[in-house]
């Protein structure tokens, strides 16, 4: 009898029991009071450890292998992300997994606070078994795959099917050129008058504000809801994307630049093939593709000159005191190029610098090369080198101001920055398909570009491997130069 | 070797399932967008399917046989409550479980129309499955415990060690003197003057109010949290207890009365011995019990003339359009006697009769005496004869007004009175601990009552039965004449 019916019913199984622990994270996330944090985690914990049993039990490899022969092609590729996802787990044993949950989650929290109080020594305390149990989860994962260093076995759980030497040569081209665009760009901004966007803008009201971006972005509130957090993310399941986004009084674009950024990866969550939900045929690709997403709806749509002039309208209604500020004023306010400390707040084209920084001092981690407690230092060296900033004593802004290492999410940064460039490249085609693009976006009209990614991204789930899509999409694989344009286009130029 | 240890992980694993279901729900309830509920009903079910496996395993029951020996009696009375725990799971065949959540699914969800449109023969063609499958749930937890009839069997599931007789002794003293009460309490209040608190009540004002009530009745916001729900209620589990409420516009105490309740029985699960968490031991004893705190927050505190007395500035302040009306306006309108339909809007002397009327049908039901179509006219017949209100013809304001028996929670509804007598009885010791009691609730104090509440209820878990609690606690078992003291005390003498 054929096994793939059996490796279905198991795979839901798992997608159920995810389910359970993306749901149970973001309210960890979201609402839960901090008492709750102790029975939460073991919880979460718990459902991993069951989570680990089912992918892992011995029938999952025998059917893997019974169920090789004689397949059509499109069930042979879902047995093949079926294999990805039951070596990745199926190499770590449990009890190491279920240390990392632990870890990671006292680690995550203590941070809340160690990061307000600039506590290095309080958070290095727990961050060290962070990193012990990080590394031999590396050293695991490389001996039951073919991966040249440790920390390439960790970006496969993120890049999946981007080489590291495709990011290495990506990088170094980065390293190279954006320096020197920076000092080009800041050269050529002092020229313009510089405007400064002030006055208080309610909470409440941006949060309006933030749900009408969404309805124009064509996000449905009834698969899927806006919150409020510290740091924003997307998370979700079928039928039910959440978002989250941060307001400060006195600026109200970082909430907006957020809410399309998570609007992004909701729609490309949301636009999964439903003939494979629940399986990981039916799953989004890699994070590099999954950044492209939130990138397209950020800095391709909502940053461009003409989706802001239609949108400036609903600022001056729903934010009464921007009223003294045109379109123009937001669009210059919000491609200001200075460099900074903290990635998140960063323009595009610092971003990638702070990117390349982290996935330098992450891969010397992993691979064993520095120990945590050398991370201040290479971080403040790093920042004044690429960026002019030195960050020495200042950990709130330097290396505690991100969550991912918290819980050893290592081999994730790459995917910002190959996202940017994945964004750029599959908007330099939808211009070319779409030549009044700009008129569309200058009506608020955001549906065909919708379409064009749920039927080149959304639609095709895993079926492809990210390259693949990326040449199906664009006619060729990942390339900076597209993203190299776009900076010189919109910050030296200013066509869009 | 002892098997105790290995109950006690068994355990501790189910609680961490039960921890997973318990807030998948609230967000179900509470925050999910509409599409989300086809997968969240499925991660669920699969979770309850992974807990029914490991509580119900072949070596579960070997351990509870074998872990029977030499115990400390404390250790004697944990295994006694597993025990408990594992036979009303065990005792049913899976093909039985899963019918009965199909059937009561679909007869709540036809209810939910059925109900708007007074349509009891629509209703009757799904609740006779219903019916059916209770039965045999009550006949088989009958043949695995000693139960005198099926309905004890399920009256065990709520309300365990108060049993049928101490009931039927209870209800019968109610039935008997509680229609008189009405009649003279509603006479007195004829020479009052009647006092209807009108105007506009924004709900965020509201919802800052219900919140300045929780922090003066002791609720603590690092463990715990309010939303609004349609229904409220309140779950959770160590460190996180949540609790509803709803709010409408042109009145605002049915909000601060529902959030006075859940907040009783948020107190109970957030004072459960911390040393026996996520144990049967640990856990609240029984749902008379349960009442009995929500019942005291609500009806013995918040609805006393002299908290309300306090509360009345608070109210003032927080809800400006109040301003009209003093503590004595809210005390009186709030403790008017008015015989109605509906169960839940019912004030404390006819809420009872309300319970007896619904014991004695689905007692009758379960038992075999009665058939379902029967309901209606003993339903009209009885409200008839204890309230004075005729049903006939209106199945909406009569039998169909409310869920629990549409997905066969038979033998829950006695809890609620048994509650509100436990209540009372515990605050008649209470007021002779602390005879100053009202000048403490006239400033606001409510330590003194959390703290003799922690210490004779709340901490000891299940380490009690519920009648050896209620003896503990105030020296006698549970007795109505408390609660007829209390009711000729607050609406005929206006004590308190």
């Amino acid at each position: 009898m054929d096994a793939y019916p059996k490796l279905v019913e198991r795979f839901a199984q798992i997608s159920r029991l995810d389910h359970a622990m993306t749901f149970l994270s973001w309210d960890q996330m979201v609402v839960m009071p901090k008492n709750g944090n102790d029975s939460r985690s073991a919880a979460i914990a718990e459902l991993a450890s069951v989570r680990h049993a089912r992918l892992t039990a011995p029938e999952v490899g025998d059917w893997l292998d019974s169920a090789t022969g004689n397949q059509l092609p499109e069930t042979a590729r879902s047995i093949n992300e079926m294999r990805r996802v039951w070596r990745q787990e199926a190499c770590l044993p449990a009890d190491l997994v279920k240390a990392r949950v632990i870890a990671g989650s006292a680690c995550e929290h203590g941070w809340r606070t160690q990061r307000l109080e600039n506590d290095w020594t309080g958070f290095l305390a727990n961050f060290r078994e962070v990193v012990t149990l990080s590394r031999e989860e590396a050293r695991l994962r490389q001996a039951h795959a073919d991966f040249d260093t440790p920390y390439s076995a960790l970006l496969d759980l993120h890049c999946a099917g981007d080489s590291q030497a495709l990011i290495d040569s990506v990088f170094t081209k980065l390293r190279k050129e954006l320096p020197e665009l920076i000092q080009q760009v800041m050269e050529h901004q002092q020229t313009a008058k510089a405007v400064d966007i002030v006055g208080e803008f309610p909470v409440q009201q941006q949060q309006q504000l933030c749900e009408k971006l969404m309805a124009v972005l064509g996000f449905d509130f009834d698969a899927g809801r806006l919150d409020e957090s510290m740091h924003p993310f997307s998370t979700g399941g079928p039928g039910d994307q959440r978002i989250t986004t941060r307001y400060r009084n006195h600026e109200f674009f970082e909430a907006l630049s957020s809410t399309a950024h998570e609007v992004g990866h909701a729609s490309y969550e949301g636009g999964l093939p439903e003939q494979s939900r629940g399986l990981p045929i039916g799953a989004s690709r890699n994070m590099c593709i999954h950044e492209s997403q939130s990138l397209m709806f950020e800095k391709q749509v909502f940053l461009s000159r003409s989706f802001m002039t239609f949108f400036t309208e609903s600022i001056h209604q729903i934010l009464p005191s921007s009223a003294g500020y045109d379109a123009s004023a937001f669009w210059s306010s919000c491609t200001r190029v200075k460099p900074g400390y903290i990635r998140v707040e960063a323009d595009e084209i610092c971003y990638p610098l702070h990117v390349v920084l982290r996935y330098e001092i992450e891969s010397a981690l992993i691979n064993g090369d520095i120990e945590a407690d050398a991370i201040p230092e290479m971080w403040d060296q790093k920042m004044t080198h690429y960026l002019g900033l030195s960050t020495q004593g200042d950990f709130a802004n330097g290396c505690l101001q991100d969550i991912h290492w918290t819980d050893g999410a290592f081999g994730y940064f790459p995917s910002y920055t190959m996202g940017a460039i994945n964004s750029a490249q599959l908007f330099a085609t939808v211009r070319s398909d779409f030549p009044d693009w700009q008129d569309r976006f200058a009506r608020g009209e955001t549906g065909f570009l919708r379409e064009w990614l749920e039927q080149k991204i959304w639609s095709k789930g895993c079926e492809l491997d990210s390259q693949e899509l990326m040449v199906n999409a664009t006619g060729h694989e990942t390339d900076p130069s597209h993203y190299l344009t776009h900076l010189r286009d919109r910050y030296l130029k200013e066509l869009y």
